[in-house]
């Protein structure tokens, strides 16, 4: 559909044309003079609240990190500091019928807080608070601006862990955490965002706040909201306030890299260190084109012949920790790895984790790069990665593999020379037939990065048409205007 | 409200009343002739399905386990063997407006799945198969009407471990558990039955049939109706089938139970432990009154000097387990513990075990036993602890305390002689304070059993009337004519 233009205007006739764009200026105009009275309300009514209207500001709030989804230009950009500045937005845009984009950090990968045309973003990035972290019930209450990575050094000092760590976890926030129920790399062990989040503060369309949830590990009164708003990418609300559970810090990682001479045998190694039970804190996985990728780029002297390797690392107490790397080197063994390196520093151990993290920048460098995000369930993940392949070659596109293994979620990222809209639009077709693979596998279209507006036509092929009939009827119940960021998710 | 009948009528003029009278005749009737019809359809659209019409049949559907909840005689039992019919039995009776109450084992504690006056109650009892057990991706399939303890029992065959274990697991249904988001004694460690519910397919209110989830640990594609449905006490859909998250078989657990000379004490050694990051499997609380009841009852020879005991275990594997309880040991020791007994082997550990178990059907001996189900934030048991003993005093009532006070989750359990109405009075206004306190500590005033019909009237206490009214338009969105358990839950 990109870039096809409606061109059925040349077979009518002229007055009809003429008349249909008078109609059509007029309604600009119109759109615009409503849209500078929502901004007049705005500013009168939060009079203190940054509020961004040159266009070069709005320019940077354009895009997320979603490099191949094209988005709209936001009409102002605002930067609230309280929960009350959210709602008096809301209100005000309820009042206008104005759409509106939450967004965090930007730096999503499904188009989720990207601008629309005519809709006001509001970015969270000024609310980046730790209120509170309450060592005895082992939760910390966050503005969502709070950047990941400052949460885990704030709660660190306290000498306890928050879990969730997107790849991105040094530059995104909480609240867009929240609202793509963010995974990461230790996920395998702890979970994702969801299993973090205990209670959220909420603005509702209408600009009413509600609270979810409570400070309890139990508690069944009513319908559980918390796990509603979260992973709704701002389509229900926007979340003012976050409960995390924390962890006790778990014991340094022991840590190994194993290569394998084919994707097949590191699928193997995967499916039996799910069966045998073992609990890596990561499991990661990086195919070929990907360790090239890397290897070109930092030159770490990998192993270029291999077909794919598994990062492993756990953080079990004491002797544990390896016990559980002596059963995975087994299972890698036992698939036909060809070899293996353990860390026998903190240092070696950064650097064998280095080369996972280096993965997607290093496939950025290779050209416009379409990560995708499938999933399927953990024994399937050699069926998956063989899809993978046969996929790519069919539509004749370079892609690269990485991903996080132990949960079954994979990023196959395809990567084009900018400008080259064959490849871009072959891309396109590799993408839907690789969702329709992992759902055929039982899988999911997206395992962490969320549908977005991406990813939104294809929702109801994993889902069915009654099931994201439920989702929409849920959504008109919340925000019967639509005006909390349309076109995203249902 | 209970035993109060509206007696303003002998106000009113005579001819109005026997106007009203009439009216109220003639709709009972059309009612009735109504309801005929209702089940005269749903026998002509599943002729195979079991259908009990006898008064003594629908009596024992009348109640669940919620002894001071007075509910009503159904209209019919139906008992569906598969998903079709449950489907048959929702579009039957959206055509007709008719009410449904769906039902689990009927183990419930909130008058949740109780009888409502002229509603079909659905039993899902007889959708009682295991269909799955998948190994490699550590899930089980199974239908609603499985008992716990056999869905424990099918999948230790296979070296697996289904966690959750409400009390009652010996004869409550999954299907019960998913919708009040059942608890138990092992939550502590191992979560609620939210988090080992995967995926769900639903009967909705007008029939259709959707599945929430899949297979996969992680997924983000829409909004999390498996969450959603969760907790929701058959008002929002009906489960006929639920994948389930299994667990590897863990280590045979170190059992360990401590006598306190005040219930403060006992609630400092709960914190202590929280604080101190241990993971025990169990950490259960019973105070005085509950120990001599268990102790009267099958004279185990316990410390009924002691105010309180803690059953404290750890399921870690190796010499963790035992490094678990010694840092257990010492919480205890340091609150002032007067007596600690450690399990020497399992036979001993089962002992200790029986005495938490028996807590409930001890107090149910003493006469009727309304069981309450506060919770707290975990650092907060103390105050709970002291606001409990405060209330039953100030009301005059005998209440015996037990629970998962490492979940900070308690049963405060009211107990009077039947027929003493006032006592039940002053328990109904005890429980009222008991609630308004556990809020006021930043708890809930149900922590595992659920709103129900029972604790309905509260649930804006806790939540506030906007989030109430969340959920009631997302009541509304999904069952717009109100059929799906009314009068339960929002």
């Amino acid at each position: 559909m990109r870039g096809r233009a409606l061109t059925t205007g040349a077979a009518w006739p002229a007055t009809v044309v003429m008349q249909c764009s008078r109609v059509l200026i007029a309604g600009a105009a119109y759109h615009r003079a409503l849209m500078a009275t929502f901004l007049d309300d705005l500013r009168a009514v939060a009079p203190q609240m940054r509020l961004l209207t040159d266009e070069a500001d709005r320019e940077s709030f354009r895009r997320d990190e979603t490099a191949h989804f094209e988005p709209g230009l936001p009409l102002a950009v605002a930067l609230p500091t309280s929960t009350e500045e959210v709602a008096t937005i809301l209100r005000t845009a309820t009042a206008h019928g104005t759409p509106v984009v939450p967004r965090g950090a930007g730096s999503g990968l499904s188009g989720g807080s990207a601008g629309i045309e005519g809709a006001l973003t509001v970015a969270l990035t000024r609310m980046d608070r730790v209120l509170e972290i309450d060592r005895d019930n082992r939760v910390a209450v966050v503005q969502p601006g709070v950047i990941n990575a400052d949460l885990k050094k704030a709660v660190a000092a306290e000498e306890l862990f928050y879990a969730p760590d997107p790849a991105s976890y040094e530059f995104c926030s909480i609240g867009g955490n929240i609202g793509t129920n963010a995974g990461g790399l230790c996920c395998v062990k702890y979970g994702v965002t969801r299993d973090a989040v205990l209670s959220l503060e909420v603005v509702l369309a209408d600009g009413r706040v509600i609270r979810t949830g409570g400070r309890n590990v139990k508690d069944v009164a009513g319908y559980s909201l918390t796990h509603l708003f979260v992973g709704s990418q701002g389509t229900l609300g926007i979340v003012t306030e976050a409960t995390l559970r924390l962890r006790p810090t778990p014991p340094p990682k022991q840590t190994m890299l194993a290569f394998f001479p084919t994707l097949d045998a590191a699928g193997r190694a995967v499916a039996t260190m799910t069966r045998s039970g073992v609990e890596p804190c990561t499991l990661e996985l990086m195919d070929r084109v990907t360790i090239a990728a890397v290897d070109d780029w930092h030159n770490l002297g990998l192993d270029r012949s291999a077909a794919a390797l598994l990062l492993v690392e756990s953080d079990a107490p004491g002797a544990r920790a390896d016990d559980e790397l002596a059963v995975a080197e087994s299972a890698c063994t036992e698939a036909g790895a060809s070899s293996i390196v353990r860390a026998t520093d903190a240092m070696e151990a950064d650097w064998l984790r280095q080369v996972r993290r280096l993965a997607f920048r290093a496939m950025e460098r290779l050209g416009v790069a379409r990560m995708e995000d499938v999933g399927a369930p953990r024994s399937r993940i050699p069926e998956l990665l063989a899809a993978i392949e046969r996929i790519a070659a069919a539509h004749d596109v370079r892609c690269g593999t990485f991903g996080h293994a132990g949960d079954g979620n994979l990023h196959p990222t395809f990567v084009w020379d900018r400008g080259d809209t064959d490849t871009e639009e072959r891309a396109h077709a590799a993408a839907e037939e690789l969702y329709r693979a992992a759902i055929a596998l039982g899988g999911t279209l997206t395992g962490e990065h969320g549908i977005g507006a991406a990813r939104r036509e294809f929702l109801e092929l994993q889902r069915g048409a009654d099931a994201v009939d439920v989702m929409r009827s849920i959504k008109a119940a919340l925000d019967p205007l639509g005006i909390l960021n349309p076109g995203r998710v249902v």
